[in-house]
């Protein structure tokens, strides 16, 4: 951490904030630069409350120098991390697609999507069954009958399925049932939540939230790892931005950061980021060709009566069919599917 | 709600679209224009899933005409609401201050804010049980013990309380001892936890997220408003933008678009908009003058030592002297305090 | 300006650096971190290129600590800027407001307008003879033509007039008609543009870009000033943000942060800012709140037919109320009006 | 146009407009909804100004159903635009890449960029020799000069040249030396200047703005092709969020949108949209996955002492392997390269 004096900062400042440092048995460099003073404390800075220093007279601003997020950080975990979902390995060398509905409506509905995408390569299974809705008169979710419908799918198709949990009630019902949980962008800083869901030891996929920064997502996701659950998945799916041609806007470039700043896998899903279902194939392929681990992508048996999200999903026709042109893309990133 | 569809649009698309309009029992009326054809649909439009509309053939966009909010929508509720807590009333002619630390610390920390802050005129104690905070490692509360010195505090200077809740189990613990409960900005669409705090009745201090429209916020309420709880009061708190000069941009448009668009009473947070302690004071003047029902600022008696969000808290001394400066243009603005 | 050092830096990667350091004549203070070394450079900065830095081995980052802009800094310059427009005085303890249509239209809307502005106790008028538009088909001003009846009016009634300039013809015209130059916020990183205006000597209004930070916004100012012209007026009119509420999100914190980081003053633009006339009232007496040195307020005779911008335009009746409700609150706030 | 009108809004307000539209000779359809009345507007509607329509009695809102752009709008040419610059073509089924250095230095300097471009598989040299710097104290371009340099190299290797220009004074320079004129991001308003380029004829280069949204990017279009000049091509560079990972964030759904909405080719510039040398492949390799034309890409042959965007620049050895990795990309979404 430096600490950035004012111009013209008073000597006795600088020294009572260098007293301060040192009597928390850290150490202070004193820079006394032409225009400003700084700073620089070593040492364990969660000896301090960093944020604090501000308030000192003459200083000017702080600057932090490391993450506050360690577990997820690949300065201390070079080697990228493989996350095991059922038979399905997310990270390395393979890519993972997870696709079906938005939400769990019935279940003809969800074992003829698991049958259309596994088919067509898919690995897992989605299906929301506590669903987020913007307005509380939109369906909301069978919650544990729809918990129930994908365990059934899975039986029968051996896909590995995974759901979204919204509320602690809701995850106790869902470890009976799937592989996965799914922490919506919504509730990615629901640190609560959070907690919850890295006490399960589930592998967990984190979405990143509307306005979250890349920092921020990756200490929302260390929450979970230091409840001692390291089996996490961030997933990149559109921030908010002033642009409405797209319902959200991808941020591709947080697929590179992210393998530059963390070990953990992460995936990428295109029908939530652009709300609109001819935009899938050109940001699935971009995704991939970015470096993505994988796809999450919805599927609909009859989009145009999908009680949720309906205008973004694909028929299993235009999903069989963008799982094909993915294919040799996804080979010559090196990729295995 | 109104269909546009593309240039060029085959009859019978537009034919299909009304066929399943009416199907529904509601009307189709057709224009059609030199350049596109609309079609306008008359009637409840919950009897359609408006958004799949979208994916009907020759179909451009959908434009809604109507809020999706309704028990928080002005239209139907044209009186100003007033908000009864404890002994305060928010809204109507009066202004409401609420003041306290970020986090509740300890006995003494709490009580002589309470003392302090009464003094000088709030009338609703703040501080916080249960942080939600970024990073696992910063400090998370004091949770049960914090609110029973809230309580505590209520008890010896009559001033009513409030406390944020991120869990149901918080929310079960919070109705033994405050008169308010706050939801975060982080959780403003934690649909789950909107939902228990309606089921309480007790007045709820709902915070804007981070980056949710108005119209989110509004729809937000509404789930609050729908369990039978009308008590909602709105605070802004600062929109996550791309400016870095304050920790989040005040909105102060939202005031004015709130009174226009909804019955709830609106307090603006100075404190958490900037980070930044000597921006407090303008800001706060600008809220009261911009119209809003009162404030939320946080004090504390050491900021220099606070263990959350130390930088933007107020000295009582500091917190003393904006009151006397809010007093007069209170009484400007018609507002009795 | 300070390089931080990835984790297990090379020696050599830090005693390369501090040689390129010292060859450019300044000096590097290296401090070993525990986890990281950070270099602080001592000296005048711009003998380095500083952001090429960031590509020498093993540097994570450089985090600058001094502003680049030295002429509008308050530290170098620490006392109000009072900047004459005619008889006007913008700064200090004045309040002024500037008002007139979005587009000069004729010589009759020009000059009731003036005349009822005066009346009113608006010290400037304003009116565009050079429209920046979005669609090439809107109307675009009537260029020198618009800036003669600017002139007539100013003539007929000894207030003082702004016109924005778009180009090098339109300044050479404008320096002709008008006390003062408007840069508009689609030019405001027109760094041409900004010398030009700088060159004549004449004050200038610097409206802030759409989405400029404040940073940008004052190293625009800079570009004006370093042409030998210190006459910078600021004017804050709304950034883009994901909210649609409103046309822009006026930014109220501009005005506090622009007070401490600069010795300019500064003003606000309500009525761009929300594009919406019933909330022009609201912000007017936020920004005064604010500590705001004036408004920018669009009036006409018939907002209902103006050629643009009409729906945020007042009627010269609700300009005039505005004016009497502005009044008591810009002296309590100790600015004449 | 659609205007929709408030909830008990009164007949003769609906009258009044509707007398208002057919006086302009347009048509009027009324629709009575439950809630609301609708009033659709059929007919040209630059005869009205529609905006000012908001501010009639009792209307709410108004939603346009057209886009403004014209000639850019892919509804009225369908088929893509093929643009010709010099022995290369941008559009259809080729791949054209753009590289060089953000400013021009020295002759050797963009010699030997030239040469190793082309030598990679470049087929446009790009350099700036008018250079929009936030700060006036950072290097602005060596103007004429600099347009000289760029002449020699391409009549050295054949490659055609691209130049940003600021002003007409540049734009009235640049002809003389160039095949393709560059709008940077910062002038994308800039009208007078997009009219300038227009009346030149020669093919032009249109970044998006920080903040412009699509429809806005278009429009810019759309004043270059008024003009008579038909030979635009679109480059996204990223736009302003909230995330500081990346110095913008490229909006890579762009790509698809502008198919989708126009006939003008896009590239897309990976060096300015992160600023960060590391991620420019991954975001190349995703923007031609996503479907764009081409690529702008910054090289140097010394990017460490680069007097302008340094950090976000390629060695040629970089360079080179980027563009052999690019190839198969390429070729397997059907583009020659």
């Amino acid at each position: 951490m430096i600490i950035v004096m004012k111009p013209h900062a008073k000597p006795e400042s600088v020294q009572r904030i260098k007293n301060m440092i040192e009597s928390k048995g850290l150490d202070a460099h004193i820079s006394n630069g032409k225009e400003v003073t700084i700073i620089g404390v070593v040492g364990d800075k969660s000896k301090l409350n960093d944020q604090n220093l501000e308030i000192f007279d003459d200083v000017d601003k702080i600057v932090p120098v490391t993450e506050s997020y360690k577990l997820a950080n690949k300065k201390f975990h070079p080697e990228p991390s493989l996350i095991k979902v059922g038979n399905t390995v997310i990270g390395g060398d393979s890519l993972v697609i997870m696709s079906g509905p938005c939400a769990v409506e019935s279940a003809e509905q969800v074992l003829a999507t698991a049958h259309a995408i596994k088919k067509s390569g898919a690995q897992i299974l989605r299906g929301g069954a506590y669903k987020p809705r913007t307005s509380p008169y939109a369906f909301q979710g069978l919650e544990e009958d729809g918990l129930k419908l994908m365990k059934e799918a899975k039986d029968e198709t051996g896909l590995s399925v995974i759901c979204e949990v919204t509320s602690l009630a809701a995850v106790e019902a869902a470890v009976k049932y799937v592989d996965m949980l799914q922490i919506g962008a919504r509730n990615m800083q629901n640190f609560y939540l959070l907690k919850e869901v890295g006490k399960t030891g589930l592998p967990v996929l984190l979405k990143r939230g509307l306005s979250a920064t890349i920092d921020e997502w990756l200490n929302a996701s260390e929450y979970i790892i230091a409840e001692g659950n390291p089996n996490v998945v961030l997933c990149e799916r559109g921030i908010r931005t002033f642009e409405t041609a797209t319902r959200n806007t991808l941020d591709i470039s947080a697929v590179p950061v992210i393998k530059e700043k963390s070990h953990l896998p992460i995936i990428v899903d295109p029908s939530h980021a652009t709300g609109v279902r001819k935009y899938v194939k050109p940001l699935a392929m971009s995704a991939i060709a970015a470096g993505a681990d994988g796809l999450m992508i919805e599927t609909h048996p009859d989009p145009a009566s999908a009680l949720s999200d309906g205008p973004q999903s694909l028929t299993f026709e235009q999903f069989d069919l963008l799982c094909k042109e993915l294919r040799p893309l996804a080979n010559l990133m090196g990729k295995k599917f």
